[in-house]
């Protein structure tokens, strides 16, 4: 017997997009990034925090809860208030759909994403994702030897049609056993910017309804709501749980961390059972809870009323700042780049005519790193998946961390290197 | 083919003892708990995290960064100060084991043993432990499928010689390659109190090295320090890193939540490559990096000298509640019951005559739980290992939370039911 002594997701973990593209920053210290994640630097609640955390810390048993280990659920009084926030958003979804109980606080909605699929996932086992999906995502699907099928976009998110004739393929190969969960950003995408319709978005969980019975078990929709609450401009749509009977299937996440602050890593999931036993098992042995004193931060912050002015200041600057690249965009573009205008969340997708690559080994891409300007190429996006060549004609651009002028001055760039490519 | 919808691991992960231990006092409400691992409520530093974080979250650039995004292997600043913490506590390191390169912070230092683990360990995998150990990694340990075999301690800690004797036993039976780990809590074990020796410590690095070549690969020392700063009696003993060439096998793991708070999750680790790179792959696709905010207040409190202070303080404030437990059992624990004086950490490890078990499901825990005490089942600390029987005739008790008059009367509960007993 001879083993390696690395394990298989420690041999398989491959280098993160975002470490390679944080290596281009450093080595171009003029660089304008439109390519990073980050949130404002502006905007960020810096009085507010300082002004609730004083409150927090307070002499007596409430700093002191705020100091001291937790649960591994979360903070009670946290849970009740995002269970309240969120029902609230919903407007028609059951009651017993936001239960406290069904709720767990963690360490941003990305370690819920991976405690999910840490549950439901082994090696070999399908995730359906959307075509293009989250790039951390996929790092999790990589790094757990899953494979991914793509499932196509439209304008209004998800196509249920392709998503009904992949299930019957992968019925047809005998492969639906192995399918544990269709995941999906179904607000403002990360990447694209789209969101899911309710319409679709229903359509799709009553899908893996369906194929519930040939597949032998459930199939989960995993609604990655991150990006919900940035929104400025169209009506919220509610989530998946109020799909009715078929809510029973819905896992649910959202954060703080982007509508309030991301060095406030706190994200939340709302679990079925099995599941949330299990996950809630698993958060034990990960970190036994999230750090109270975050926890504590923020149902001051959601207590208090100042999240939600907060939040309201957030959605003016992020909207001002994607006109900012919109304006741009549309001064310099050429007219055969499509995009769409942001109506939320912290990006806009360019798609290139499809002969024009501008993925990672591109000459387009090289060319605007020469002209000190980064962004996220389209294909680090795309699972991979061996029906459908990956896409690289697509960008990400980022109006979240850079300033005004830097957006300015980065769409300008990249509108010079597409006219002298296309 | 017919497949759970859980997976392996969702599948495994049992019910961890806190959650049991925690429903024992919900269901008793005038219980006194000596099981919880909490740290001491008042001394918690209130006050000092209130004038930390104000002087963090100043308008401006400083107090930006702590709200937004890091980096993934943490705050440059805050590696820089802990590594040179370390290098100043083991004196005689090579300087290049203690590079900031080398450390990554983490939620609390359980999610570094969480990702060390998952980045070694395939299902079937074997881990050396400490026979007892601490329970919450030999969660992890069950939950991912892997084999643990316990290596009798003494009052120096780890036996070496038991330690080559199993590994020469998996040897012959073709298992080493296998073996991936020894982990170890070096100071102040949780939960027998003791701290292993410098020899003993390097006499099992050693050994490690001296398999190596039989199992094919590295095998690991994973040195969980966690309670190592709260010493109260003794000098402080160099950890592993010290052990010359030997030490590029050591992965050495701290953490600053119960020196300082925990509440504040902020553990580190400092790792060898290829572990490193893996681990902070890992680290990504867990959450991307420990909330800035919770490493910013660290850097505060280590850079002003605050964290030293607080923790000269919290020694103190540890040494009188050891005193106050042990003088309790002097006073009420029988003769034939043996314990020694806790130089650290949290717990007194108390063990009963071989005969009178106090696990789980005895008559022994049942009169405690009448008496309204609670305690830690030692049994509870013992891997799996079908090498030997589990002990169950000890128990751990914690001075941590409790205060000095639950200490008093539980202790005093405790002995009443000892006496009836034995």
């Amino acid at each position: 017997m001879k083993k390696a002594v690395l394990s298989g997701l420690g041999q398989r973990i491959a280098e993160p997009p975002i470490s390679w593209l944080m290596k281009m920053t450093l080595d171009h210290p003029k660089l304008i990034s439109l390519a990073a994640g980050f949130t404002d630097n502006t905007s960020l609640p810096v009085k507010q925090a300082r002004a609730l955390l004083a409150e927090v810390l307070r002499p007596g048993a409430k700093g002191q809860a705020a100091l001291q280990y937790g649960s591994t659920a979360g903070d009670g009084e946290l849970r009740r208030l995002t269970a309240e926030h969120l029902q609230a958003l919903d407007k028609s979804g059951a009651p017993a759909m936001y239960a406290p109980e069904r709720m767990l606080m963690t360490h941003g909605s990305q370690q819920l994403l991976y405690m999910v699929t840490e549950a439901l996932c082994d090696e070999g086992d399908i995730v359906l994702v959307e075509d293009p999906s989250y790039f951390v995502y996929l790092g999790i699907v990589q790094s757990h030897g899953l494979q991914a099928r793509g499932i196509r976009m439209g304008p209004n998110g998800i196509e249920p049609g392709h998503l009904e004739k992949t299930l019957q393929e992968l019925q047809r190969k005998g492969q639906l056993p192995r399918v544990k969960l269709l995941y999906l950003v179904s607000y403002f995408q990360n990447p694209t910017g789209i969101t899911t319709s309710l319409e679709n978005k229903l359509g799709a969980l009553k899908l893996l309804r369906r194929f519930e019975k040939a597949a032998g078990h459930p199939i989960y929709l995993l609604e990655d709501a991150a990006y919900r609450e940035l929104r400025f401009a169209g009506d919220d749509i509610p989530s998946a749980l109020t799909g009715g009977q078929d809510a029973a299937r819905v896992i649910y996440t959202g954060t703080y961390s982007k509508p309030f602050a991301t060095g406030v890593r706190v994200g939340f999931g709302i679990l079925p059972e099995p599941l949330l036993t299990v996950v809630r098992r698993i958060k034990g042995n990960h970190d036994f809870g999230t750090a109270n004193l975050l926890q504590a931060l923020l149902t001051q912050a959601l207590a208090s009323g100042a999240y939600k002015k907060h939040l309201e200041e957030l959605r003016v600057r992020y909207a001002h700042k994607a006109k900012v690249m919109a304006q741009a965009a549309r001064a310099h573009f050429p007219e055969a780049v499509q995009w769409d205008e942001p109506r939320g969340g912290l990006y806009l997708w360019a798609r290139m005519p499809e002969s024009v690559g501008c993925g990672v080994k591109s000459k387009f891409f090289r060319k605007a790193l020469a002209a000190d300007v980064l962004y996220v190429p389209g294909e680090l996006c795309y699972a991979d998946d061996a029906r459908r060549r990956k896409p690289s004609h697509e960008m990400r651009l980022s109006f979240g961390g850079a300033t005004e002028e830097e957006i300015r001055a980065g769409i300008e760039r990249l509108g010079r290197v597409m006219r002298e490519l296309l």
